[in-house]
């Protein structure tokens, strides 16, 4: 039973870094498998069939960037929005070590396949609810200590950092640099959170 | 000659609205010439390969955002924040007639291709570039009519506007709703261009 665990792991963890830079509709089966060190009777095993396969790696992405989140926003030592903006330096971080590539998973899938799989779209609309409750809870600590001003509603202003930060992610790749990341940061503190 | 031309045209075309809803790599050149009408052969007389025929797509597209964005951001009887206003409303209109589906173009490829290849990275960031200094020429007008804050640069502005809205329109795609581009106007106007 451990054995066939793992090696429905690393299938799913392979083929979510293969796919983060490639592409989902760019990425065969047989290369995940490989890459993974996978026999290909294994993948029918654990997945019905491809589009499965990439329903389960959002639901691992989603995963594993909650887990990441939760260290930085249950953070009670650390001011609301302070925790919201070491959350995004923490991945101007990440993304250098990287030189800018790749981008969210999520965005990128969700660019890819929102038009393409009504099951992308639903399992995608899932996970960006997810990742958005994360500024929302910080926005609501912040209300509470009266940090934000009251013209802000926190479920439209929650989506805005998000959704401006998938913008920002798909210019740093053309980009390669922090810069978009920076402005973003810029923006979202000095002309909205802090207003 | 005139034929030729046309053919070429046609091609351009018919490839920009495949690989608007599928993407690069998902689009078989085949698949182009068959919904264009025009033999395979052809493609080789204008077209040195693939990635030619994609930079070549980029082009095109960014001359066509051009002369729309021209039409708007001409017009001297509009005050220039309105300009832009209208300008991405005149976006939700068309996105709605097409069931909030596709996004832009330049962004998907940015998104898809920026990390994969190098020649598509170089043009598109000359036309998000070109994208961008419509919103910069018309922030800088209302600078001299004294509309914005002296707290905005105008080139991180611009850049911000465009950068954000590319994340609203793939957030739309899994939407399927005007809602993310409507909550990007609202945020970009009441609290940074009327801040």
């Amino acid at each position: 039973m451990m054995k066939k665990t793992n090696s429905r792991d690393k299938i799913i963890e392979v083929g979510a870094q293969i796919i983060h830079r490639k592409g989902y509709n760019h990425t065969g089966i047989q290369e995940v498998l490989t890459a993974a060190g996978v026999p290909k009777g294994s993948f029918y095993f654990y997945f019905k069939n491809k589009e499965d396969f990439g329903l389960q790696i959002i639901d691992y992405f989603t995963e594993f960037y909650s887990q990441q989140a939760n260290l930085v926003f249950d953070d009670q030592s650390v001011p609301p929005l302070e925790r919201i903006k070491r959350f995004l330096e923490g991945f101007i971080k990440i993304f250098e070590s990287i030189d800018f590539t790749c981008g969210c998973l999520i965005g990128n899938l969700a660019q890819e396949m929102g038009d393409l799989s009504p099951a992308f779209r639903i399992k995608l609309k899932e996970s960006v609810d997810i990742m958005t409750d994360f500024y929302a809870r910080a926005l609501k600590e912040a209300r509470q200590r009266d940090d934000i001003s009251a013209r802000l509603d926190i479920a439209e202003t929650a989506d805005f950092i998000l959704t401006s930060w998938q913008g920002a992610l798909v210019r740093m790749k053309i980009e390669q640099s922090a810069r978009p990341l920076k402005n973003h940061i810029k923006f979202i503190f000095e002309f909205i959170l802090e207003s």
